[in-house]
């Protein structure tokens, strides 16, 4: 990479847009259908166990999740659930699949603020397609300077992004809201990581107050936070190259 | 790109491996699932518009699939269809994402042959998800230097490949068979384009005579054809350098 000093990149849902609401708002859609089916209300826990079986087969994103929803109706309805209730599932589906794009608090300004002195970059996983066309309807996509969409975020695929940009590790930084894939495997990989926790972050993207305990990465309570940190995060590399 | 002259790339759904007739498969496991129901049978039509008009929102692949054929299930059923019969298209859909990679002919030994004089690129389209798990379960993926898995296949698409790998339109083949992403636009950029028909090629894929008509591009009718063809087209560029 030949421009800009530092690779600051940020994951994408609930960092820098509203997410997880969504996927808990279609929750909430999916519990007031089948709910007269039921007699327990084991829902939320049927619905995570199924994401979790399916996982290797549909991988993350939105499309994935309406199938398991589907599943998760037929299944806790014992085949009962009707066509046309089904077809409600699906019409929540498409609307987080197309719905505007919230960008969180301080957002714009913080990658407006940083574009000038920094390479800044998307690193998001999912839906290939639904991500690429949150990214464009998001506005901000022109200030990025580079753009990954990876199926899983871990060690290798953090390494490989530093290869192909020809980045050292401690020039890079991520910046998101999932200890387990914006966090752990960047701190695995002598890397900078920063921690700003979402209002609500999926269980799948939770890790163990032990793992946390190792682990040496910085904790901001808002995305405004992060032009102070970087300043002092990257002004000794800066000062010893002058 | 600082290694071997030119980069041929592959698609990779039936052109490096059976798909369509997977496509096909399900097709007909939903027509006997649904048949019961119907009066008529233009369950392919149904299917097909009902394709075409998600595809905004889900993108190309197979879980935007399984979508489109439950929700023709329930359109053409009149909400009479059950929940364990949306279940089984679901599983249907579960066996496309995990069947085993079947080859096609002579692709293998093609790809052995031209790798140490080319460099071998796969250019695909579809599920991040679902194409990595092709590509790592196809047993050749060694033998490609890149991979790029893209949401659409255009113009732009192609221009952005070439200028991230620094090489020069004429030194860049993609060798498909959908003529409408595989060859029309490739052709479009003044890059070569080597179009080898499949068994059955989705209705979407096609284009009209009109357009092939205006078209320069080479037709093979097997891959095992194109080792002489490469020979032949790039040979007069390598003499030029000599």
């Amino acid at each position: 990479m030949n421009s800009k000093k530092f690779l600051i990149a940020f994951d994408a849902d609930d960092t820098l847009w509203v997410n997880e609401a969504f996927y808990n708002e279609a929750e909430q859609k999916l519990e007031s259908l089948v709910g007269p089916y039921l007699k327990t209300s084991l829902l939320k826990e049927q619905l995570y166990e199924m994401e979790t079986r399916n996982l290797s087969i549909f991988g993350y994103g939105v499309k994935g999740f309406i199938l398991s929803m589907i599943e998760t109706a037929i299944e806790i309805t014992s085949e009962q659930i009707k066509g046309s209730e089904i077809q409600q599932i699906i019409d929540v589906g498409k609307d987080m699949l197309t719905q505007p794009i919230k960008l969180l608090l301080e957002v714009q300004e913080t990658i407006l603020h940083l574009e000038n002195e920094y390479d800044l970059m998307i690193i998001t996983k999912g839906d290939l397609f639904d991500q690429e066309s949150k990214i464009a309807r998001s506005g901000i996509a022109d200030h990025f300077r580079f753009i990954e969409i990876v199926s899983e975020k871990n060690e290798e695929v953090y390494l490989n992004i530093l290869k192909k940009n020809e980045i050292d590790s401690n020039r890079f930084m991520m910046v998101g809201n999932s200890l387990k894939s914006d966090i752990l495997p960047v701190v695995n990989i002598g890397a900078h990581a920063v921690h700003i926790p979402a209002d609500t972050t999926w269980q799948h993207e939770q890790i163990s107050d032990f793992e946390k305990a190792k682990m040496q990465y910085h904790e901001l309570t808002s995305m405004g936070q992060l032009p102070a940190l970087l300043d002092q995060v990257f002004r000794n590399n800066q000062n010893r190259e002058k």
